[in-house]
């Protein structure tokens, strides 16, 4: 076949198995957040490029579909859906009562080298809780993180919990300046301690202070963290995690290493993973930010997660979930040509009753009818005869037992149902 | 604010009013289409440019929004979804049992001057059955759109039905060559009969025949048909229409001018409108059509309809559709700090029973929360005072009528169900 008639590289289509399946844990995921009191909004799919590099800088370009439109203006398909949700706030909803709790589930596309559960297009489900920022509504952003993917169906999570504003605290008593900062968690999000050691020594930072900085780095409790910094910012930390509990999240990791690798964090931040997946095993990732102001809005605390659908999906499946099926409850066989009309009235009549029916449209013999019947997983074949018409009934078949009755007609509904 | 963190032009956010009219009405939609034994399938948002040019014409560039990625590859936003749709069939699914019915609804991209009910971004439903032919087979395909556009909530749709084979019977009976079908067609689509009768006539019809034409374009019943012509194809158009009336449909026009503007159709062609929107008025269309071969399929039946989204919403919110809302079951509210643990207690064991509800996250008095109750449109309040904690009691507060009463702790559940 032709390159141009194929699917573009890095991009999937979804069968309707695959497709039954998302759209089973879409519609879970959107009650959960309903349930939250989120409202969900859209976006669309092309944003002006300039809100992402103003967001992510200049480098995101690489990583980004970018086009002109016949107007000239230089637009982009959106790699992430934060900034277009902020900057639809910005634009539409500043007066709206807070806290504005708002979700989506959207796709999102990067320019990517292909490769497995990465793809070029890809679902990306989230939210924004604007206008609050007690350590309640920040333990209850990340209750809600981790009830979705635990009541889609997830056995094993891990929370980890992480503030950056603690480790700004601990840079600055170090000596190192602000515009230092940048760099530094850079590595420290790239996991190059080597790098990062090398990088204090140049600032001039003392060794003692570079050893402990990796120390501190190591920290897994409120109780260790306080052996290297008394700070505000510690003790918030510990109010969003006394209110994790109080919510029901008892198993949690402490992780001074998750830095976000975006600048506009700040404060909380968390991380999801799922250790089945191994290298790829980060599912969430999210906590307080700064955006509003950037976009042109009035300040206000901004704060929000996102989930990669598509690798939570592959977590589900590996650790063996098992998923509803597209079922059919019925399938109408006329026998001939002769009981047609009657097939098409008695699969209405059980459609306008919110059965799942379909009816032979191809005029087949009952044998290759049984067999279509199975390979679209019907769980009844209602055949329609002329002798059992004569009496006004049809033959009901169990697909699986393969056993037959004869059932009058104004008795059908009842028994299908 | 800047241009550039404005939404382009042509495209719309859906605030949350919108969208959960959106999700309810699309989630109807599949409901039915699954009732019919339909599959949801899913492609890429874009595709190779010339996957539509194959199918339409270079023409079609102008209206779509191309460009390149960083492989020199020429893609491009899906301006419609029939020709992925069957690019995926011929890639993946042209072994499945026959006949084979697929649905979908996403989101289509058009470089259109901005207008009412008209975006650059739109969302598109539709479907396609492919491997019959039969008559009862195309007869459940147009009941189907009729049922999805009534059941959603429509009151006033009409269905209109055409044929292109007795068109072009006709036109070949009148010495018209099969390779002038295309120019004549396009002119009955934009309904410019002058310009229709002075081509033909330049194509030396004879005047009567010429008059002829435009009377039988004018035909409004089979048997008017049978006056101009005596073909297999009106045999045919009958037997769809007595099977749609066997599927309970009798309200129908037939109009010969439909045309469905595309080379790729024949036989049955279809319309469905909504008088309301006047100028703007069609929601659906579909029919016979011959997809599969110039993909480099094997060649089968193939049928199916388009329903514009976003014009169907319109229709309704024309009809005065009550559409449901978004509601909050309950908005739990602690009187002070001290009861804030027990009013999160309270928020996690109702959504832990798919109670939809929330909590102040504010800290903010009862007075400023009820507001807050009210502006989420929350049925009832609970307020959680320490008093009435004492006694394992709370206060619950229905929010239309403003009334409180003292409850038990241990019976909310059941009083708030």
């Amino acid at each position: 076949m032709e390159e141009k008639i194929k699917i573009p590289r890095g991009t999937r289509d979804f069968l309707p198995d695959e497709m039954f399946k998302r759209r089973y844990v879409e519609r879970t995921i959107r009650e959960i957040f309903q349930s939250f009191g989120y409202k969900e909004v859209q976006t669309p799919t092309f944003e002006h490029l300039e809100l992402f590099t103003l967001k992510s800088g200049e480098e995101i370009i690489e990583e980004i579909y970018a086009f002109k439109d016949k107007g000239n203006r230089d637009l982009a398909l959106r790699p992430e859906l934060t900034a277009p949700v902020i900057r639809f706030y910005v634009e539409k909803m500043q007066m709206e009562p807070k806290p504005l709790k708002l979700f989506y589930i959207g796709n999102c596309y990067r320019y990517d080298r292909p490769q497995r559960g990465r793809y070029r297009e890809f679902t990306q489900v989230g939210c924004e809780l604007i206008g609050t920022d007690t350590p309640e509504a920040y333990a209850e952003l990340i209750y809600l993180s981790y009830t979705i993917l635990r009541n889609i169906g997830l056995k094993n999570i891990v929370l980890r919990l992480g503030n950056l504003d603690i480790i700004y605290s601990l840079l600055e008593n170090m000596g190192v300046k602000k515009n230092q900062f940048r760099e530094l968690m850079h590595l420290i999000d790239k996991s190059k301690f080597y790098e990062l050691e090398k990088k204090l020594f140049e600032m001039r930072v003392a060794k003692s202070k570079v050893k402990m900085f990796r120390e501190f780095l190591n920290c897994n409790s409120i109780e260790k963290l306080r052996e290297f910094i008394e700070a505000p910012a510690v003790d918030r930390f510990r109010e969003i995690i006394d209110f994790l509990k109080v919510f029901g999240i008892d198993k949690f990791e402490i992780d001074m290493k998750i830095v976000r690798g975006l600048d506009y964090y700040k404060g909380i931040v968390f991380e999801i993973d799922a250790p089945i997946l191994g290298a790829e095993k980060q599912l969430c990732g999210g906590g307080e930010y700064e955006l509003i102001p950037l976009f042109g809005g009035k300040e206000v605390p901004t704060a929000g997660f996102a989930i990669g659908f598509d690798r939570a999906i592959i977590a589900l499946e590996e650790e063996g979930y098992v998923f509803p099926e597209q079922k059919l409850d019925v399938y109408v066989i006329p026998i001939n040509e002769k009981t047609l009309k009657n097939a098409i009235k008695i699969v209405n009549m059980l459609r306008e009753k919110n059965i799942i029916a379909d009816v032979d449209l191809m005029r087949r013999g009952l044998a290759k009818s049984l067999k279509y019947a199975s390979s679209v997983k019907a769980k009844k074949a209602i055949i329609v005869g002329p002798k059992e018409l004569e009496k006004e009934n049809v033959i009901v078949r169990d697909m699986d037992s393969g056993k037959q009755i004869e059932v009058k007609m104004k008795n059908l509904l009842s028994m299908i149902k």
